[in-house]
């Protein structure tokens, strides 16, 4: 059934996007992102494109294939549609034979191939094609009430699950990297998730100094630091939290450095502020690291927007552009690696406010002994 | 610990890959799709760039980030590297400050967007920047003899895990499509595999005839076709097989409906040979379902090589060019999809030879019933 809700959600971002459109002087845009085109229309499927027309809805038109027909009709109830297997080119075609006012058709440059741009160019005829990156993008950084609502779900499932792997038991000396990282995952399915956001990340011992070491048949031991990162998935939003526990009693050294990641992410945290540049914010935990001397055991950013993307933007890191505003939602996540002893990162998902800030990922940040 | 085996194997791909620079007066190709250079190095981390060098191996060079340098020193041991985040740049930096004979550095268009185009022109200086898509991707079409082997380990992994779900009682009425699902995604980590290859599709009663319907929660009911559609990952290998059960006693019309579309599926088996033009081999299943009345309820081609990613070169589809060779392994994946009532889909992997062919998914293709 179409939920009339979710379709004024898609017309209200549809009509923002247009509003970019006009100011670009673009007749219209295609996007053929698959998470650009679900934020704009709800569409789950894996073949897909837009026509975001300036002039209205009545001229933007939705394609995908026949395999889709039926999933297409009732997620996208509210825009015409088009069957074509081809479905970018089916769309330029279209917008080639239509009266333009601007002549030129915007595309997503940032996500279309040099090979595509050169076929969607055989069916432009006389209209050109405008490379248009991070439009919708630019629209998605900041979150509506049904995302956040989303990405809190999806926090709080990430959460559940981490609190129901201690509590059985599952971190564990003896327990394999793999079988710490299954449990988890199937903890997250338990508790609603739509899937891993990403392949989760279990590391223990001297792996844990390995940034994004993929789960293997290493055996947890007394004494290791154990990281584990990993995400849920609802209504198609990601969520991203690391935690760093210690097997058994924490060595003096293990204090100190999580001490030491955790100050920094605070201040990170503390400083991902509505207004605040991104590169500040990065500053702002490097900072701290930097000056405990472990500089360059930070091998990495600090963090990066989540959303219908596990990664998406704004990047916090020393190189990043731009600031930062309320809505955006974003990760914060330094992380100390020593070589062959292990390392620590802290991650929590972060709903930037012109005050305080909402943390979405709510299992503690103190040291976990298990 | 590098593996010397291993090393040849990259070694020999890698040398092929030189000669066809060669035969496109080419000085070097900028690998950047991860697949494929995974393909050439045995990398599997998540940013990394090649320059495959036609002069030799002394002057390829591998460039990855921070986060992997000693993933890459174990995976990667017998090239030079360059550790940089922006990794695709900075080996045309460094292809353009060295002597070349062309003056061409190719580039995948198929792979790089629009957008990194522009940014690897401004690295570039004075070297061309060639369109050259497909190249590694022409050579991952004849599969090895270890690849061969990791898929055959991935189609035994998918078809012990069914075997288990069947007998465990697994598919039975008034369990939820999702139910299913995450047993049968469990089964397969149980035998070994890495993760599911795609997301897995169970499919019952009237949702059988959506060709890529996602599990809901849906509870299988006595009579209802149920479709599985799914795949194991072995040393980064991906198998795929569809098999379409029924709940209880199969009606008339199931097993008509069944048994076209096992007539058309071993049809496409047996024309899958070298030498055979793609499209004759979609038009041997094709025409079975086309002859029985049926043309326009099989949405879909008929099937798509398998490796490393789940979906590569060659297409089997009326409109696919080009021809089969021995060592390629493709999927044969007719279906029938009646709308509102229910749809079969069968679909193996197969190693093309130039005899018989060797079908790697060695469950039953008769119909089952639960």
């Amino acid at each position: 059934m179409p939920d009339s809700r979710l379709e004024r959600i898609h017309l209200t971002r549809r009509s923002a996007l247009r509003a970019l459109l006009a100011d670009a002087a673009l007749d219209a845009l295609l996007v053929t992102d698959l998470p650009n085109i679900r934020y704009l229309t709800g569409f789950t499927g894996s073949n897909a494109a837009l026509l975001v027309h300036a002039e209205g809805e009545e001229r933007s038109v939705f394609c995908t294939d026949r395999r889709y027909a039926t999933q297409a009709k009732t997620e996208v109830p509210d825009l015409a549609h088009v069957l074509e297997r081809a479905s970018a080119p089916a769309l330029v075609a279209r917008a080639a034979e239509q009266p333009a006012a601007h002549g030129a058709l915007g595309f997503e440059s940032d996500h279309v191939t040099v090979d595509t741009f050169e076929t969607l160019t055989r069916f432009a005829s006389g209209i050109a094609l405008r490379p248009t990156p991070g439009l919708t993008e630019q629209l998605r950084m900041v979150k509506d009430t049904s995302e956040i609502e989303a990405l809190r779900m999806a926090c709080a499932a990430a959460d559940r699950a981490l609190a129901d792997l201690i509590e059985h038991g599952g971190v564990r000396a003896g327990w394999t990297e793999r079988q710490v990282a299954r449990e988890l995952e199937n903890l997250m399915l338990d508790h609603g998730s739509e899937g891993a956001s990403f392949p989760t990340i279990v590391a223990a011992g001297a792996n844990s100094a390995i940034p994004h070491h993929r789960p293997s048949d290493a055996a947890l031991a007394e004494g290791d630091f154990v990281k584990l990162d990993f995400g849920a998935i609802i209504d198609g939003y990601h969520s991203d939290m690391t935690r760093t526990l210690v097997v058994g009693k924490p060595a003096a050294w293990q204090r100190d450095l999580y001490n030491l990641v955790m100050t920094a992410q605070s201040a990170g945290v503390a400083a991902a502020r509505a207004g605040e540049k991104v590169s500040h914010v990065d500053e702002a935990a490097r900072g701290v690291i930097e000056r405990a001397g472990y500089g360059d055991e930070f091998l990495h950013g600090l963090g990066h927007g989540v959303g219908l993307d596990v990664h998406e933007a704004p990047t916090l890191a020393k190189t990043g552009v731009g600031t930062l505003s309320a809505g955006m939602t974003v990760t914060v996540e330094p992380g100390v690696y020593l070589a062959g002893r292990g390392g620590v990162r802290i991650e929590d998902v972060v709903v930037v406010g012109e005050g305080d800030n909402d943390v979405l990922t709510l299992s503690t940040r103190d040291l976990v002994t298990v």
